[in-house]
């Protein structure tokens, strides 16, 4: 066995000044990180908020034990898709009324590729990111095949000179701010009004952006997004998921699931469907309270912070990350993929190695705990409310440890692994 | 004020002897209901169950807060949907591999209704209740429109007749065993027969059958059903549902929804949708961890329960019901309107009254809990595991006061009235 390298004094150095200099840093407190554990994957389920247990704890004793069915009048529960849809169009850039929060993401995105499609109806092209996150693409070709339209796949970087050419059959393109793989920021602005400058629909998923970056999806004229509630939003493990929809677009939106909450008259037991005004209408089934109570409390988390401060902190995090990486990885193997240029990466840092899978278990044994994406892809995501500088290089050197002593298993997950 | 009348002394005693014969009466203690309240309303949100608080708080403070992403699968989060779909499997009649939770009911029902038309794909006819629940008829409607099919709108009682004549020409019945307003049970085996001797499908909503009666999905030759998580499971308010899909449909089942979580690799990313073999192809999104283990463990209050006891100890608590209403509410201009026989009986009585939503409030104020459904009904629900004969008494007699004193609101709901 090899011993430990020495940790470079100057990262340490550098580590422990950015985390002093952060006005962020007492919002740690609002999370309950388990001690000694450095968490990187809150950018697939985000960690537990603190006031998430005893909003919860209520819920379950006080609102369902004793309240019982009175509760969604008493306690609320008949808003709550609209109320948490709200708290989350707040970190989203969305004016209240726009917002509804319930099901999964993958329902959301299928009534939105849905309902854009229906919007424009004499187009008969949906566009998608090929490097898109696969229920998104596979949720794009069920639309479609529906539909009888065709699917492009276009990267996001060829996607204004195909909307020059193609632009004026295309209904919708379907993009996501963040490659989930590599930690790719796009330009939402720029991409949006290509889309629009073609007449067509912008559809955003902001699974890897909400809670992780400012987005001004009015401002920019967004016409449709949805995202889920788990990753920085910390909701909970396959927590309610969110679909926005512009209010230009209320009082022509026909949804594909017509279910009985989004009616006009939901207790009027009407024979046929008519909408409710307003975001309400694409309100699905009987909400979920456990899990949308419980993400209500999560957003608390939010209270009070800047999401311009939060972007200045992920950068400054995943910047500090990528000199590690630099100084400490790229000599054992690892490559970057994340851009290193600040205003194209998201809250994330993705290193290639070979061994990803390996690494990745060996460095949760370590207490750093990561993720991988098939086949090579390590990442590493960060939520500037509780990630420090300090974690990072922890990280980084653990890492860097395992790799140099090749202290992992090399064999390749099985097929069906769930990494 | 009138005095209140006095209470028949046979009923009284009838009460008594049967619940000193219940063999059931000890599962009350599996529910936390509070103490002085009479719950009636099980059937449309069931109660606490003891065994969800305990679990809940590990989910969250364990198994989200400290083992984190790993839960996926050190937790078992990743199986939880086919295993609790397979608890809700064994209440049902449906051996292991054919049921799946998650998901809304309104979701599973589009799921339902769309994969059974895909598995007729040459007969236009689309054929439900013109009495069922409204989400089941708007989504049959929006199924129908999508696929090009004409929805047919057949009582049960005629649904033989109409098949005899028409039977060729339709892809799938749509039906509940159980008409949520009037409580009336219908012939779940001579319906599917029926439907099956034209050559068509069967899908059934198991919403107020699931937990209340026995049900043998697999011995009936059912092709689908789909049911809600929160009536007699209770599984907490929005509970998941769950979806059951015989297993000679699956290798040729395709769901609407592919999303990510029904593909055969689902961590591979792989570029098109390629659905898992059995009924993990329909599986949709990210599963809602907390209330799916919330459910779970509500499902142990079944533990032991045979089904057989549970319908006995219902046709008692109705029939005793059915008879309380006779002699006590009958003549304060009360209606029974759920059938007297007891083969067609679901688990609840519906008594009519003009002034359904004002006696259901005042019913509330003197700690009984029953709900109505506009305009005019008030609907009782009974569980066997939870409900006592006293309980009925107790809200007979304290109704028929209120009728008798006239002492509630007359005044009809708002239009939207949360009820």
């Amino acid at each position: 066995m090899t011993t430990a390298l020495p940790a470079p004094t100057a990262l340490r150095e550098r580590a422990a000044q950015l985390d002093a200099d952060d006005a962020l840093a007492p919002l740690r407190e609002r999370y309950l990180l388990p001690p000694d554990v450095v968490y990187l994957d809150g950018n697939s389920l985000g960690p537990l908020p603190a006031a998430v247990p005893p909003v919860l704890s209520d819920v379950v004793t006080r609102q369902w034990g004793t309240d019982l069915i009175g509760s969604w009048n008493v306690n609320g529960w008949w808003e709550a898709p609209l109320r948490v849809g709200d708290a989350i169009g707040a970190l989203i850039g969305a004016a209240p009324g726009q917002t509804v929060a319930g099901d999964s993401t993958s329902v959301q995105l299928f009534t939105a590729l849905d309902a854009a499609a229906a919007l424009r109806p004499d187009r008969p092209l949906l566009v998608t990111d090929p490097g898109h996150f696969p229920t998104d693409r596979y949720l794009a070709d069920a639309v479609a095949r529906r539909r009888g339209l065709d699917v492009c796949r276009v990267s996001p970087a060829d996607l204004p000179r195909f909307l020059e050419t193609e632009g004026a059959r295309v209904a919708v393109v379907s993009y996501s701010p963040v490659d989930f793989r590599t930690g790719e920021l796009y330009d939402v602005r720029a991409l949006t009004r290509a889309a629009h400058e073609a007449g067509s629909l912008a559809l955003w998923d902001l699974c890897h952006a909400a809670g992780a970056l400012p987005l001004d999806v009015d401002t920019l004229g967004v016409d449709l997004a949805v995202g889920c509630g788990y990753k920085f939003l910390s909701g909970g493990p396959g927590a309610p998921a969110f679909l926005y929809v512009a209010r230009r677009h209320h009082a022509s939106l026909e949804t594909p699931l017509p279910g009985w909450t989004g009616h006009a008259d939901p207790f009027g037991l009407r024979r046929d469907y008519t909408p409710a005004p307003g975001i309400a209408r694409a309100r699905i089934g009987t909400p979920p309270i456990l899990p949308l109570l419980a993400l209500e409390a999560a957003l608390t988390a939010f209270d009070g912070v800047d999401m311009t401060q939060v972007r200045d902190k992920s950068l400054s995090l995943t910047g500090f990350f990528l000199r590690c990486a630099e100084e400490l990885l790229t000599p054992e193997g690892f490559t970057p993929v994340t851009p290193a240029e600040p205003g194209r990466r998201g809250s994330q840092v993705t290193l290639r190695h070979p061994h990803a899978h390996g690494l990745t278990l060996a460095l949760a044994q370590r207490a750093v705990i990561a993720d991988m994406r098939a086949p090579d892809l390590l990442r590493f995501g960060v939520n500037a409310l509780y990630t420090s500088h300090q974690d990072l290089l922890t990280a980084a050197l653990r890492l860097r440890d395992i790799a140099h002593e090749a202290a992992y298993d090399p064999t390749p997950p099985p097929p069906g692994t769930v990494t």
